[in-house]
């Protein structure tokens, strides 16, 4: 689709939606349109660009345009999002008493139904914060697949696989994974697409990991991984291997350009190395990463090594929050205390790896994570007549280190408005609030 | 002033403002009080309790409490409030470069009412993110005093002093800081109170350092001063005189409890031990300290060692928030990855030092940061009917770990309502906005 100078003023174009007089972030190549305009049409980007070059258009819906910036809506590439009902419930605690004293104990009466409410509760935060797509690994991932297309969301699903020493369990949970990839790759219009999820090198054995990754390449789809989160998780591989995770999954041909590891906290040079070579992507989860102490990831040196990194808010019991806007600006300022330079991460970075890395991170890059004509329309306008949002003398400093998710004016997914001047119009906002607080009571009574 | 149960429901005590059925965290004690009652009067809490204790209140304003969560209005140890105009305006660069390149430039055209209007912008983004006292370090103090006597918040402040090798320039700024401190002391129906405000050991000669020490002592105030944040001014002061900074004002008699010194990032065991020794306060502030790479204080070890410790955000300019939220759940994360310990910090310890604990490191708890009768009535309501607050297993980590400022729905400051539902009453939100907007491109373009 091409739009000439001529047609301007003839025929006006037909769009479902235009957004008029917006400061644009496109997030290709930096370019900034200052009075842009937007178009959408049959779910895509029709138009893109500045206003006095577009053609005219006749649309359904127009949506003013003025102070505010349009950029793609943030990608979460790592989280549970069903866990936002387990948030804040056992703080400031070992990683180890965490899980085994409150986490894994709740998790084992799970229902399906608790799984969908704190997943649409995962949602609405999302939408109210500006992400339009998130890679989620859990358990009762239809239930998630539910919530997902109710909401108009758009994202990538794992089924987790666990096996814990247990082979039959393991093989029980593969064969859940492979059901949930086949049955809702496609899902939901094509908003949803899916991977295998192994959990980890440490509680997956070696055959189990093999099943996993040749399933996926059999289907055609990617892996999605914790690899070195915590210095016990690492120890633990190497204990029983003689070898470290990166070493061992690159040598049972795990590794490529389809693996979606997340966490990458520690490893060795030579590990960065090897991800580098197998084009691995990286989910980077700064606020979990720092809240359950776990460690500092070396991003700067996975950029360095040519690396794809998107950023992940990891699950709500251990963030506890979805918001994009905090979790880019943890993430630049980790990376700048971790090599004492303020220069390293800089905001445009970040700001990439919050949509079009993090898009390829999830391999949809080729249909969403930039505003570009012919792509989906996921897209978020912000609302910059704020204080904390003035003078903006940089748009990029300004969205990741002074807006955050409540500054999100609009969101757009696949075409459609989830939220339209913060009234968050696909659910019932009370409705799936009240659910959540009383499958989250509920569950603790149990 | 005391009400008996037998008071109840005989003749009504006369309140100016009443919230009924609001969660209250009074931040004494851990005490959590589930149905609580608030009433204002004449500027004081007249009563925080138990709703089905309190006496009848007839008052000339009733607020909802239901949903919300009471508390008390943050306290901003360490700011520098104007620099809000030059917030975003160059981003992700070098300190000294920082500095010398754009920020001390730009400070140098600095006209008063710059900073009237800078600050005035920076009260309102504190008004609308739950901030109720904030501790200034700036120059042209006198309009910073303006801007709070206007927005109806709370202040400490200091006129900054920096002699930089002048001591014809240190000698005015120091008498510059002495008559701020005079004039503005008790100012604003005593919601300003006053500190000496030497900027550091490294930019003020010893002479300069004994005299504003001395002129704070002979007045009863403290002294507000940046204390090691930097690894080049540590350098600095140790290549000057052969000690370090502690260690020199200790020497020379400037430490005390009236000393409020922030950042406090490169300190010995021995400067803790001194510092704690003195009674010395700290304002920690991990979101600056992260962001120019300054380094990380240890404050797990300044609360081993007894010290006060509040929290500070530093100037806009190198934050670039002013949002009490973000810096209470980034003070928690820096130190639980510091020492690699999820336990570091939990979230109850650092509400205290967002509030009361920063009361005490300002020298004004005996008037606020509490919810006691008795005390000015300094406090917020957040709604917590939001999905990011759902559930809410736990008050303390909701309110660090998942709030933010746009969850303030009201703000009260001295028994005034400075925001009540988002709408600031205090200020014209819109030409705070634009006025702030202005003198930024007015600014930059000088």
């Amino acid at each position: 689709m091409k739009y000439g100078r001529k047609r301007r003023g003839v025929f006006p174009l037909e769009a479902d939606i235009v957004v008029r007089g917006c400061l644009i972030l496109p997030m290709i190549g930096g370019r900034v349109i200052s009075s842009g305009l937007l178009a959408i049409k049959d779910h895509m980007i029709a138009y893109a660009g500045q206003e006095s070059d577009a053609p005219r258009f006749q649309a359904d819906k127009f949506l003013d345009g003025h102070a505010k910036l349009a950029l793609p809506g943030f990608v979460n590439c790592h989280t549970h999002a069903a866990m936002s009902i387990l948030r804040g419930i056992a703080e400031d605690q070992e990683l180890d008493r965490w899980l085994k004293e409150t986490i894994w104990p709740l998790e084992a009466k799970l229902k399906p139904e608790d799984v969908y409410h704190g997943t649409l509760l995962s949602c609405l935060e999302m939408i109210k914060s500006g992400t339009t797509c998130f890679s989620d690994m859990y358990f009762h991932e239809g239930m998630v697949a539910k919530a997902v297309e109710e909401s108009g969301l758009r994202a990538v699903l794992a089924s987790g696989i666990i096996e814990a020493g247990n082979s039959e369990r393991g093989t029980k949970m593969l064969k859940e994974s492979i059901r949930i990839a086949k049955k809702y790759h496609g899902y939901a219009g094509g908003r949803i697409t899916t991977q295998i999820g192994p959990h980890t090198a440490y509680t997956c054995g070696l055959e189990l990991l093999r099943k996993a990754r040749q399933a996926a390449s059999s289907m055609g789809i990617g892996v999605h991984i914790h690899l070195a989160e915590s210095k016990d998780s690492s120890r633990l591989v190497k204990e029983k291997y003689g070898r470290g995770e990166v070493e061992l999954l690159s040598d049972e041909g795990f590794l490529g350009p389809d693996v979606l590891a997340a966490h990458c906290v520690h490893l060795s040079r030579e590990d960065i190395a090897l991800l580098a070579k197998h084009d691995v992507k990286v989910a980077y989860n700064p606020v979990s990463d720092m809240k359950l102490a776990s460690g500092i990831p070396r991003v700067k040196e996975f950029l360095e090594a040519g690396m794809t990194v998107g950023l992940g808010t990891d699950g709500p019991a251990s963030n506890n929050s979805l918001d994009a806007f905090e979790t880019m600006k943890i993430a630049a300022l980790l990376q700048k205390i971790l090599y004492m330079d303020p220069t390293v991460l800089p905001a445009g970075k970040v700001l990439e790896m919050a949509t079009i890395d993090g898009a390829r991170a999830l391999r949809i890059d080729q249909t969403v994570g930039s505003l570009e004509t012919g792509k989906r329309a996921d897209l978020i306008l912000i609302d910059v007549k704020k204080p904390h949002l003035t003078p903006m003398h940089d748009p990029y400093a300004s969205l990741v280190y002074s807006a955050r998710g409540s500054d999100v004016d609009t969101t757009i997914v696949d075409g459609k408005i989830l939220m339209e001047n913060r009234k968050v119009t696909a659910l019932d906002e009370d409705e799936v609030v009240k659910k959540g607080r009383e499958t989250a009571l509920d569950l603790v009574s149990r």
